[in-house]
């Protein structure tokens, strides 16, 4: 089963408390891939300028992701410094440079367009929709989107929502969209909008799954320590989207294998946190894998 | 089976959005007793002054609560008031007038001393521990504590608590007594200071309960409408402890007893934000019980 997701390959200058790290690896599309942990055949679309190191894009494609539609012009990469508060939740964006990203038009190679699963990470939605639209026939496609689309861009935003399957955002974001305050009444009012399935991250919270049939809440791991949480959203719908992928998911399937990959996209989220940038994601073993869904399972069982 | 509480029993003055309702029944004890759904021998013990209504006495009696320990003194009842945000979580405490509460002493009548389960709502804490000592041998004793006492009165806190078998509190509150982010550290930090087994309400994200041998995280049943989530958190307390008392549970029982007294907590609590004070628990019946049982049960199922 083909991967293919479209965003953002970027550096992130990080400071927290404790520590800041600058330049370092990120972007949604960069997370996204190392979190499907190298399974299946990812397809990775974004571009760079002339700053990114190649040793950055090589670790993308050690981990299983098919760099070859990262393009590479002129010009600065996208540059996100941020600070996290001394609760690791709250961030204030110290500087966005967008660089070449300002002007990315994704290009998808030829063989790409028959993907069978599609994820449109965090862009403008008139580009997620150019792209949906040069898709022949994902078996499913989800999408995230962010406050600043919904504010300036809502007809793009609706035009590309009407057409995908499953859509991600936050609490804050579901509410934003919708006007409702109920996550319940949200998430009918966005199912009526295009996407049949709705997940609401709520960090540090867990996520809520609105499924066909079926609702789920899935708690997040409680963590000894949180160094860095970027990307952790990015890292839940990689894993997410893996977990769909290797149970050769499509749009209709029932809600038992869209709960199961929130089981997954959640466990994989976890480890995110405990490192910075993807270095919490790069710890992931099969065994420490397994040992946190059971941990997870038993969080769960009523 | 008895559960002795002892709280306040009070006038809440409310402002939403939508509307302002004056001086109602509220209090810890009063949403506690009527939470216990009348089932079991609960017997209320607190303090009221001359100005309140005999009627809102009558209304705890008639669902199940013995109102024999309130004691009627003269002077002001307990007034709280307070402004709830748009989001109808965030609130402003406009007043406080303590009236007779301020010099309450907790007298418990003879024969409710031998009560099988003790809950200490939210109170001074060396009243708490005078309670406490006054107990014969409960069977458990669960104890809600708040800001105020943890910055205030560490040390009648730190004695009290060192005598509990089960504390209530909220993220912030775990995360102030302990000094840890992480709630898994801040847990086992209470744990160090007396009571075993840990409850961490989160009011919309729902509640996690930390055990002996397990960790579950319960979410909160996801409403239509808020009206009025005063007293949300004593009501889930009210459902756990009519939970624990229906399983005879012992402060030595195992954790699938409190994981199950988690989920009537939950369930309990999630009427009372659909009325203004007392209104949303008074709507629970048996069929819509168990319908949110089963609607919670199946938000978990991992």
């Amino acid at each position: 089963m083909s991967i293919l997701v479209v965003g953002s390959v970027a550096y992130d200058t990080v400071e927290t408390a404790r520590e800041k790290r600058e330049r370092q690896l990120g972007g949604s599309a960069s997370f996204f891939s190392i979190a499907t942990l190298g399974r299946g055949d990812v397809r990775c679309v974004g571009v760079v300028g002339d700053d990114f190191l190649q040793s950055d894009l090589d670790l993308l494609a050690n981990h299983g992701a098919d760099i070859s539609g990262i393009q590479r012009m002129p010009g600065k990469s996208f540059h996100w410094s941020g600070r996290y508060h001394e609760d690791m939740i709250e961030r204030d964006t110290l500087a966005t440079e967008l660089g070449v990203f300002a002007d990315f038009q994704p290009e998808i190679p030829e063989d790409w367009k028959k993907s069978d699963y599609l994820f449109l990470a965090n862009i403008h939605p008139a580009l997620q929709l150019h792209v949906l639209e040069t898709m022949t026939a994902p078996k499913l496609v989800a999408l995230d989107t962010m406050n600043l689309w919904i504010e300036n861009t809502p007809e793009d935003l609706a035009a590309v929502l009407a057409k995908v399957d499953v859509l991600l955002v936050n609490d804050s974001e579901a509410r934003l969209l919708t006007g409702k305050r109920s996550l319940a009444h949200a998430a009918e009012a966005i199912r009526a909008m295009g996407p049949q399935l709705v997940i609401v991250k709520k960090g540090e919270h867990g996520a809520l799954f609105f499924g066909r049939e079926s609702v789920l809440s899935v708690p997040a791991i409680i963590l000894d320590d949180v160094i860095d949480p970027t990307g952790a959203g990015d890292c839940f719908a990689g894993g997410f989207m893996r977990s769909l992928a290797e149970s050769a998911a499509t749009r209709d399937s029932n809600d038992g294998i869209f709960r199961k990959a929130m089981l997954d996209g959640t466990v994989t989220a976890s480890f995110c946190p405990e490192g910075f940038n993807v270095e919490g994601l790069l710890k992931i073993t099969d065994q420490s894998y397994n040992e946190r869904l059971a941990t997870l399972k038993g969080m769960m069982v009523p």
